[in-house]
This record gives C-alpha cells, sequence and structure tokens, in this order.
C-alpha cells in the first residue's frame, strides 16, 4: 500500500474511528485501525466487535493495498505530524512508513487480513432522519439507561418505529426517559434495543450542521447507522424489552405547571444538602400556589420556594434528586407539567405543549 | 454573626481561600475557611498550617463575630446561591443560616476559636514584583521541582535576592531551571526557598494586569505574600540548596542557534516513539547545520531534520525527551542557543538574547 492524502482529512476520520477501537483486549488487532487503499479512496475501519466504524476519505492511491496499525500510536503520529499532507507506504513485512515534510517514522503494521470485517448489514428496512434532530433525542434519553448489568437489556435504548412515529425509551428501573420525533414518511414496524455504549459514540460522531441526515438500517441483530462519509455498524441487545406504554398513565390526582429552570436550580441546592450517593431524599410539598422544597440531613438543611399553578389536590412527595436534575436537563422547554397520583406513583413531566417528551420518576417512601 | 455581601466577591474570596484548606486530614478544623465579621468587612482564612490565605471582602456587618464553616458545603452553597446578595448569620450554637431570595440553608459550623491563627510576618525584609511577572516566573521554573521526597529541599524553589537582580531557581536531580528578574530599586540580600506547592497556588491568585504588584516578605521561617485584598503565608523549606551558580559554566565544544517551536514540535514527535516513562531516549546529532533527531523502540523508529546555526564541534547526544519538552513550552523566545561541552556532560539552553533563564539539563548515556 502506499497513498498520499490531507493530514487534516486524514486526523479527522482516525478520530471517528478510533471510538470502535478497542483499548484493553487479548485480542490485539482488535487496537488496530484497519486501512484499505482503493480507487482513489483510503477507508478506515475500527472494530471492537460490539460497535464498528468505516470512513473513508479522498486520498492519492499509488499503490492499493490494507494494512492494519495500532489504532494509539497512529493517532498520535498523525497528530503531530508538521505538513499539510502525508504520506503512507507499507511494505510485504507490514513495516509502514509515515512521512510529512522533514518527519519520517516507521511502525510495525499488523496483517489486515487478520482484521474482522464488519458485518454486512441488508439496506432493507430502513429510516431516515436529520442527524441533529438524532443527537438531541440520544442526549435527552441516555442518561437513564441502566449502568449496571442486572438486566442487560436496559443497558440499551428501544428504537421503535411505528406508523410515522420514531420513539426512543430507556429505563433504568427508578425512571423512564421517553422521547419522540415525527417521521416524514411511514415506515415498517421496527423494535430494536441499540446498546447505550453505541448511542453515546453515535452521538459523538452526528453532524451539528441543519441539513444533514443519517439512514439506519435494520437487521435481526444489527443495526447500521450510514451518515454519508462514515458508517457505524452495531450489534443489538437480545431479550425483552420493558412494555412502557402501560406504565404512562395519564391519570392524576395533582397536576403543576411550573418554571423549569428555577425548579431545576432549586433541585440542585437541595441536593447539596442530600448529598448524592447517599440516597438521602428531598421532599417536596404542593400548598397552594406554592412548592416548598426541603432537605434535611446530617450536614444540615435547606429550603426553597417556588410558585406553581396548581390542579388538582396538594401533596407531599420525596425523590431522589438526581432523578429529577437529569430530567430537568435534558428538558429545552422553559415550562413543564408535572402529575402526581400520590406520594406512592411515580411522577410524570411534560412540556407545556406537544407530546415529544415524557419522563416518570420513582419517588422514595419516607416517614411523615 | 450576621452579615450581607454581595453573592460574587463572596464566591471569589471563598475560591481563593480555599486552595489554603486541607481536604484529608486528622484536624477536621482545617477543612474549614475561618469567617470574621469586623469594621464593615468580612476576612476570610484558609490555612492547612503550610499554606495560609486570607481574602478581605466588603460587607455590611449588622453583628460582628467569627466562625468556621466547613469549606466543601460553604463554597458549593455559595456557589449556587440564586440572588445578588447573601445573608450570613449565626449563633451561638455555631448553626449557620445563608439566605438568599427564596432560598435559604441551616449548617452546622465549628467555634473560629480552634482555628489556627496565620502567623504573623513582620513586614521588614521585603521586595515589590509585578504580578505578571512573578507568575510568568512561576511558570517558567515550577516544572523541575522535585517531585519525590528523598531531599526534601528541592520540593521546593530558591528565591535569591542580590543587589537588584530576583532570581528562581529549581532543580530536581536531573536539570536545572533559572529565571532572573530586575528590580527597580536595590534590597537586602535573601535566599529561601519556598515550597513548590505554596507557589503554585501563589500563582492560581496572582492578577494577569498589567500594573497589579505583589509585596513579598520575609521572615526566618515564613514568607508573606501581599496582593492587597489577599495574603497568603507560607512555611519556608529548611535545609541547604544546590549551589547552583557553580553549575552553570559558560564554556562550550558545541553552540548552535535554532528555531524553538520547531525544535519542540520535533522533540515532541521523536517522544511519541521513545514513550515517556519507559525512558527511552531520544538521539540528537549535530551534523553541520543540520540536527538530526532520532528515536528507535520496539515501537518503531522516527527521525526529524532541523536547520542549525553551528558554532564549533559537531556532536551526538541523548536525553530524555520529557525535560527538553518543559523547557523549550516554558520559553518565549522564537530562538534559543543550546551550548554542549560533550555527550555526557549537560547542556545549557540559553534565550538568543538576554539573560532572563537558562535551562541546563542532564543527557543520557547511550552506546554508540
Amino acid at each position: 500500500m502506499h497513498i498520499h492524502c490531507r493530514q487534516d482529512l486524514l486526523l479527522n476520520s482516525i478520530n471517528t474511528v478510533l471510538k470502535a477501537c478497542s483499548t484493553k483486549t487479548t485480542l490485539p488487532i482488535l487496537e488496530c485501525i484497519f486501512i484499505q487503499a482503493t480507487n482513489n479512496k483510503l477507508i478506515l475501519v475500527g472494530n471492537n466487535l460490539e460497535l464498528g466504524i468505516e470512513s473513508t476519505i479522498k486520498a492519492e492511491v499509488i499503490e492499493e493495498g490494507f494494512i492494519a496499525l495500532e489504532a494509539k500510536i497512529f493517532s498520535e503520529i498523525i497528530r503531530k505530524m508538521p505538513g499539510e499532507t502525508v504520506e503512507i507506504s507499507s511494505n510485504d513485512n507490514f513495516m509502514t512508513s509515515i512521512i510529512s515534510e522533514k518527519s519520517k517514522f516507521q511502525i510495525a503494521g499488523q496483517s489486515g487480513k487478520d482484521f474482522p470485517a464488519l458485518p454486512d448489514v441488508e439496506k432493507r428496512n430502513s429510516c431516515k432522519l436529520n442527524q441533529l434532530l438524532f443527537k438531541d433525542m440520544i442526549r435527552q434519553t441516555i442518561f437513564s439507561v441502566a449502568q449496571d448489568e442486572t438486566r442487560p437489556i436496559l443497558t440499551g435504548e428501544m428504537l421503535q418505529i411505528k406508523n410515522n412515529s420514531f420513539n426512543m425509551v430507556s429505563v433504568d428501573g427508578y425512571r423512564i426517559s421517553y422521547r419522540k420525533a415525527y417521521l416524514s414518511i411511514e415506515n415498517g414496524e421496527v423494535e430494536v434495543v441499540i446498546p447505550g455504549k453505541t448511542l453515546a459514540e453515535v452521538s459523538k460522531i452526528l453532524s451539528t450542521e441543519e441539513q444533514d441526515e443519517v439512514a439506519i438500517y435494520f437487521e435481526d441483530k444489527h443495526v447500521l447507522f450510514d451518515l454519508g462519509d462514515s458508517k457505524v455498524v452495531s450489534r443489538l441487545l437480545e431479550g425483552e424489552f420493558l412494555k412502557y406504554e402501560q406504565v404512562f398513565s395519564s391519570d392524576y390526582e395533582t397536576k403543576i405547571l411550573l418554571n423549569k429552570k428555577n425548579f431545576l436550580m432549586s433541585i440542585e441546592r437541595a441536593a447539596l444538602i442530600s448529598r448524592e450517593g447517599k440516597k438521602n431524599p428531598i421532599k417536596i410539598e404542593i400548598d397552594g400556589d406554592k412548592m416548598i422544597i426541603t432537605s434535611n440531613t446530617e450536614l444540615g438543611t435547606s429550603r426553597e420556594e417556588l410558585d406553581v399553578e396548581l390542579e388538582g389536590k396538594e401533596l407531599v412527595i420525596a425523590f431522589n434528586p438526581r432523578y429529577l436534575i437529569d430530567a430537568l436537563k435534558a428538558i429545552d422547554d422553559e415550562e413543564v407539567y408535572i402529575h402526581f397520583i400520590s406520594s406512592l406513583t411515580p411522577c410524570i413531566i411534560r412540556p407545556k405543549e406537544g407530546d415529544e417528551y415524557k419522563y416518570l420518576i420513582l419517588p422514595i417512601r419516607v416517614n411523615a
């Protein structure tokens, strides 16, 4: 293999596929970036067998071929190359030279034949989505993906297509995050569970340009995100996801409308006293047109007062402040509705207008 | 104690003294910030017995008094207060309430009487320096303060005043950093060793305003930095510092002039192959008007070529790249001279013009 290419394009492409390279593994080839020169293109691939990313850039190909290079040192070298262009060539012993201006490196590569090819996903069952919207949907749901592996299926997010609605749902046993988008065309029904880690990495390479789209292709065991210059293939999680529709009731005994930012800041202050990790709840009292938030631990006490619009009964309820903070931070609206049934049943946070998201949070039982 | 003050001033003041608060100690009072209300001022103090910082702000004092508050929770509460002003009051049981708008906290304080007072440094032996200049001098020398405690005196920097010259020197056994400034007036002779940690913290609170000055007062066991609104008192290190003057010889067999930025970037690239921590040296070959930098490890090889102006003999020498990188990063000049005597003796890096700094670095012996 022998190519010339632009340093900035190559570095960008390396940074994209690096997200799928293993860092600790018993299979050293998975710590490599696979590079293939063909047809005036350079194709880079990272693949940790859960997640694979492919990125393509333009290159001047002098001799076609492929090689696998240890991702860490390869990325560090390219990052520091002095010139605008880089020359890469490898010989039959996989010895690879990287040259830019008066700087020259030689590193030992590995045979590209040993590198695991990305699964071939059939481009049949698909949908298209704005990249910026998809990035937002991930941000607004990923925080409630389960962190522990006791129920592996919950370490992923359900992605569901039904008629022209595109839903994402995550559940960690204490809360549910739900986010919906409308698709411009009707699609076949889809219901898959995508690993949270995959979505976190995909989110990082999604464009923030208004017009860019991502095409998503679904198969039994894999999902493919096609972003144009790069492609992400991920394994799907297998198992039964929570039937979330049944849990979101529209009944309520207490319904309040309040300013999101003020509510968030008050909860954050109360959380200083309740101290995360110690699972001390904060208490919320809805008393006429006031919400009183209190916390009380060995550190001290705090008290906050907020204006709310109340419909229904007054109520006292307690929460882990972290769950409220995560949900409120994900919400861009200025005002939100919160529905309660009792102090022992979950509350539901909804936007004042529209139905794009809802968050369900379990309360903590406290003694009166 | 009962006061009202501005939230932003108080937060700023807390952030200043926080640098001297202990985080892990068997004396819980050292994890506190001492607060004293007196004469329409609020004085805050942090003191870990090595280093003490005092900061004063304006306040409306309703009742004079003092209290010690756990630094972490106090700073977190003040950081998140909603209003422009904050009200703090404490009762005889040290219970302290902190109020801003509709947010109210109560935390248990400790008796201010138990808080160790800052050492009283006599304002006799002193000098004045521009804060920005002092900040630069610290940055340009602190990296070669010894990290290990085998010779405790070397974990500090020597600060030396002689005639109208103000010198700072640090030594870690492999290299020496020297930085000089000229004082506008003659001062008494001073030679003290200040802990590196103190200088690191002082550097953070030094102003970047062109005209601000710091007054430094010296005593046998302590040094006081007076920055106007804040004061820093530090213990001095005791012991014999290196007689650095004898080590900086002005003899050379090889002297080169080269571009600092290109040299730094070449060394950084060569260091990718030599891999820090593994102590693999990089080799420098001065060959006519060229410098060839090579590194060679199990990872691969690298080769860099630079233009230099040579005076004297050609030379081959090897270094730990980290030491060269640290010194070159600290230098603001575009071109530097490097003096060598042989491949087994230290090199000295100097500015092309002036005598404000010099860096001495020991080579690594390698087999030809």
